[in-house]
Formats: structure tokens, sequence, C-alpha cells
């Protein structure tokens, strides 16, 4: 039997990362860097049109970055944020991203997190989670399955001192979804080809 | 920045794999099999008290094995069933465990997933998911914080052709979580030290 999985970056934004800016000044500038790798990630058929970072607030420093590599690593958990919050964890070398009190790491992601991802926000130790929407438009648009939420998960994250800001480079993350559902990309909702009625 | 991260099995149990079974024939064999890592896991100062496995429900062969790790990877998401699911994706070469129709396999775990697990397992593939319960009883034995759950969880994996088993090895999987809450063990809820109040 396996005994351990190793996620990693797609060649292509590893490449990317010398070019990028160490800083970030603005959560505009940091959305449009998730909404451009996003963009480009469903293209180069790593996984969904997704992407995530992990920045400091306070002076913009860039942590880390990830994007969804679900059928690049071929695990299905390996999701934007997901990729994001643990390569932030290694970075600084701890499971809580929270740990250090003088410091506001921020979770930057182009929607609303799945169900999965909900959790591993909540477990991250992550003060703040920006995100561009977090209406149906997504599993209209993309065809995703992004679980059964509750009604109340926004203020669920504000119980756990994690903040919540929405609606930032909101048209630009509808216009990604909009390009991935209008190609022939796959939709990788694990239900062996079945047809299944969700209820909602 | 980070590209990669690696989550790997803690060292005693990499040493106990070569002396599992290759198969359990029965879901109370396997329960066991995980209440018993479990309970160890904890002990060994690894993660939590939480341990799971995927086993091909027909003919009752271990596919994986997986222990929380968030302590030794210091990833906040590595929880039992991420690694097992993981696991098992990476031995079989794929994110679909579901993917070959022809093969039930089954997620065994000693409690109800918390919200992130709840939602790796959806996308998994898994087809079956056998758990030891799913009440308040981990969360006030052990003192974790397991996320806002839907009152419909075992519904909605029902809905996604994900069938729900409950209540197999019960008392063993409650003993474990007791024993964990009597010790002076690490409470890894990434609060960065705070009291907060969680609505229920």
């Amino acid at each position: 039997m396996k005994t351990a999985v190793s996620l990693t970056l797609p060649a292509w934004l590893v490449d990317e990362l010398p070019g990028l800016p160490t800083r970030l000044d603005t959560v505009e500038q940091r959305m449009a860097l998730v909404n451009t790798l996003a963009a480009r990630n469903h293209v180069e058929g790593n996984g969904g049109p997704f992407a995530a970072l992990v920045a400091d607030r306070q002076t913009g420093e860039l942590v880390s970055v990830g994007v969804n590599v679900v059928l690049s690593t071929g695990l299905a958990a390996a999701h934007a944020e997901f990729m994001a919050l643990s390569l932030a964890q290694a970075e600084l070398g701890g499971w809580d991203l929270g740990a250090d009190r003088d410091r506001q790491l921020e979770l930057v992601v182009n929607w609303r997190p799945c169900v999965m991802c909900y959790g591993s926000t909540l477990w991250s130790g992550i003060r703040h989670l920006v995100v561009a929407g977090s209406g149906p438009e997504l599993e209209q648009l993309t065809g995703f399955d992004e679980g059964p939420m509750r009604a109340d998960w926004a203020e669920q994250f504000e119980s756990r001192g994690i903040s919540v800001t929405q609606g930032v480079g909101r048209e630009d993350a509808l216009a990604v979804f909009a390009a991935y559902g209008a190609s022939n990309a796959l939709i990788y909702n694990a239900r062996g080809g079945d047809g299944v009625v969700i209820p909602q």
C-alpha cells in the first residue's frame, strides 16, 4: 500500500512564480492574479478554473499560490484552496496560519469554497477570506457540484474569528467560469458517470 | 514560495503495514483495525485519535490506511480520511475511486467526518461510507470542532450514490475518544488560542 502522496503545482505555474510580484498591495490586485491563474489553469488541463492565494493582509506579501490540480495529480482533494493553504503552512512551518497573532493572513479565492475547502479554510488558521462571489452562478456556469453548504456559512466563519469579504473581482470570475462552461472540459464530479439528482 | 507538499504516514504505521492482513472480510473487522490505529495514533503524537481505511467491500481487500497526521506533517488538512482517500487514489492511479464500475470501494472511519472530510468523501468517488457513529459525542469527549454540518448530511451522501452505514464499532470508538479527552493532548482547532463561541 502507498505510504505518501505528493501534491505539486503544475509546471507552467512553477515557471511563472519567479516573475510574480512579491507583494500585491490591494485585495483587488490579489484577486486579479487569482482570476488570471484560474483562467489559465483549465486551459492548461490541470484541473478546474479555480485558483487561490495566501497573502499578508497588512503588507500585501504573497505567501503562496495554488490552482486546482485534480487532473494533473490524480487526487480529488487537490483543489486550489487546499494547495494554497497547505503550501502556506509548509512555507511558514506549521499547521496554524493564525499562530502568529501579529500577522493577518488572508485566503483569496475566485468563488466561495466548496464544502470540502470550506472545512479546510476553517481548520487552516487563516484570519480572512476574500471571495469573488458566493451564489449559484459557479455551479450554473461550470456544472461543478459544490456540495451541501449551510445557509449560515459566512456567519460560521465569522464566529470562528475569520472575516469574510465578498464581491471582489466578481465579473472577472464569472467570465472565467463562463469560458470554462463553454469549453468541452471534463466535469469531475466523481459519480462514475451516473446521472444523480442532488437535493438543494 | 513552496511549489509542493508531501503527506506521509507516520513511521510507526509504515512499519505496521507489512504485518496487516491484505483482506478483512467483515466491516466489523475493518472498523476494529480503524479503532486500533486511532487509539495508537494520538499516543504516538502524530495527530488526533482518528483513522480511516479504504477497502473493497466485496473482497475485503485493503486498498489504503490513513491516520490523522496534522501534527507530524504540519498540514491542517492531513486528516485520516484525506490520507486514506488520497493514498487509495494514488494506489489506483486516478482521482475517481468510483471509476471502476465493477468495484465497490468503501471508506471506513471512526466517526462521522468533519465538514472538510465530508466534502473530500463526496468528491472522492467512494461508493460506501461506514462510520462508528455521528452524534455530538466526538466533540464532547475530545474538544475538537467538527464544523457546521447540515442535518441532512447522510441524505446528501445517498443522493450522490454513496451509501452510509452507522454504528459499527461504536463503543470502541467512544472509548478511544474518552482516552484522548482524558489525556493532555493538544486540541488543534486553529483559533490562535482564542476562546470563541461557535453557533450550533
